[in-house]
């Protein structure tokens, strides 16, 4: 397919029979440029006739910036959750006449920093530098020359504008779900791995406990990768400590946490509630009892990031947090039941 | 944070004591203009000392057309695939000294036209236009006036340039996996959807069972919703038939009918070997038993799009169809037991 060749504003401005410079004042719509209706009008006419494409470059060189914001993302093709953040931030940008220049580094910094560089030499807005997963993060030296929001991710240093999710809030909100069903007997299974993800969902499990009466008892936090295959491992143990109810870091780890109870006769949520976290795509909804669990809100860290870039939100703290909202499913059973004992197939 | 503002052609100019345009000349390597050595080492020194830019708007102006190939995607926050095929563009694009410029259309015409018009008014070198599920596909209007590949789509007219997975192939291996193994009575549970890769996928079965001396019995090939949903649903019906062997339409089919199975006490390969299609990412090789599949391959979907469009790849057919490698895991087993009967469960 050899496309047509664009229209030139030389053969508007023939077609027209004007100045190129009176179609190019038409086109960028100066006001108080001296052209009648009629030159106007036998103007937007070739326009229309020849399919002419006003040049977006032009107008960007004239103006010192681009209607481009960068996206840097470190893991587009391996997880669900970059695209989400892409989706956000894209939906977010349209809105305000801007379009998204996506790079996906895969975590190799030479990459990274080549694609920021384009960022820079194409004058983009700002730029976005996101992570797959909630961490502290390096701000690459060529990031310092843009005007940048980190999204999913904050740096060590003061001051750095961040949207990252509220993982207490989320931790607090899963064990709720447990705690208002008349649960008294909560696990957790938390990653192995180190990150604010860790830490944020424990804070939270232990905010609801407090706020429930309940008190906190460290046996009855374990700990697996954050896998279906951690959850699968988990659960001898798990069974061992008489929960009626699991709360787990993840969905991942919940899918394997159902693999492993099935094998051993204990029903979801029968037998044992289970909630989970993040509310992962092609997972949560299809697992079977459907998974109660807590969302991570990609689309809105993307969206809360554009807001920030573009200075439409001014918040106090340079790091945002957004709200992880519960998503009810199936896999929580209402209990009068406290401190019961172990099902046989614990051991 | 405010970036530093980046220093313009007209400071490098002042600081190595030459004209703005001679600074151009040094800058766009035009070997010819008559410039001294020496003038050309305080030109770069002054540009390194600065930290300037040059501007890469400014030369696609002089061009005609950028360093930019634009891809439209449909559903980049829903799936996992539209990141493999992202990263598979980008990096291919990359190495030719390209940068993609992404649109996230979710499906929604109205946004898919701004995304290619605003993609033509920035004169990109062509335009990628994937789908998420292979399908054939209307061409947008704007999509024409652009160089353009379809990448997991394809048009119903001749000569338009697509790439596309091979689902026959990737069919035949899957059921090849199964005929190896020594099983002869396999069931396919096929898509309820009309779509290329149903067809494909049988006729694909179709011929694994034909090099192998085994008739075709339509009776042994059921459907089912493309979900876990659908494998799980479909598990009493496909006990019922006593093969020994199932070909999964997909890996979510395949993780839904292991659950119906372990709920039956049928283990997986011991009494069913499973295969699935897709390798999809946090399902396929975290399903317990890991699944045996067949790889949608749409990294190099998206890689093979990019080489078509820069004319790197010449096929003699416009629509390329590119190989699904087999992923062999754990649920295939070994038998010498043909025409078994079912086990008990299925009753």
């Amino acid at each position: 397919m050899t496309p047509a060749r664009p229209a030139t504003l030389r053969e508007v401005a023939e077609a027209a029979g004007v100045s190129p410079s009176t179609v190019s004042l038409v086109v960028n719509k100066k006001k108080d440029a001296r052209i009648s209706a009629e030159t106007r009008r036998r103007v937007r006419d070739a326009i229309r006739d020849l399919g002419y494409r006003p040049n977006a470059l032009a107008k960007t060189l004239v103006s010192g910036s681009s209607r481009f914001i960068g996206l840097v993302a470190d893991a587009i093709a391996t997880t669900p959750f970059a695209g989400q953040i892409i989706h956000g931030a894209q939906d977010e940008a349209w809105k305000h006449g801007y379009a998204l220049l996506i790079a996906n580094t895969e975590g190799n910094s030479d990459l990274e920093k080549d694609a920021i560089t384009m960022m820079l030499e194409h004058k983009v807005r700002g730029i976005l530098y996101s992570t797959w997963f909630h961490r502290v993060t390096e701000i690459p030296e060529a990031l310092r020359e843009a005007d940048f929001v980190l999204v999913n991710c904050f740096a060590a240093e003061d001051g750095v504008r961040a949207v990252v999710p509220d993982e207490a809030q989320g931790g607090r909100e899963a064990t709720e779900l447990l705690i208002r069903a008349g649960h008294r007997r909560i696990a957790f299974i938390n990653a192995t791995i180190p990150a604010p993800a860790k830490d944020g969902r424990l804070a939270g499990y232990r905010a609801a406990l407090d706020d429930g009466g309940l008190a906190f008892d460290p046996a009855l936090v374990l700990e697996a990768y954050p896998d279906q295959e951690g959850g699968y491992d988990a659960v001898p143990a798990l069974l061992a400590l008489g929960a009626t109810a699991v709360y787990c870091y993840n969905d991942r780890m919940a899918a394997g946490l159902y693999d492993g109870l099935r094998e051993r006769g204990v029903s979801v949520p029968g037998d044992l509630s289970v909630v989970g976290f993040d509310n992962q795509e092609v997972i949560a909804a299809h697992v079977r009892p459907p998974l109660s669990t807590v969302a991570l809100p990609h689309d809105e860290l993307g969206a809360a990031g554009i807001r920030l870039l573009l200075g439409l939100d001014s918040p106090e703290e340079s790091i945002v947090k957004v709200e992880c909202p519960p998503v009810e499913r199936a896999s929580v059973a209402a209990t009068d039941a406290a401190f019961t004992t172990p099902p046989d197939a614990a051991r």
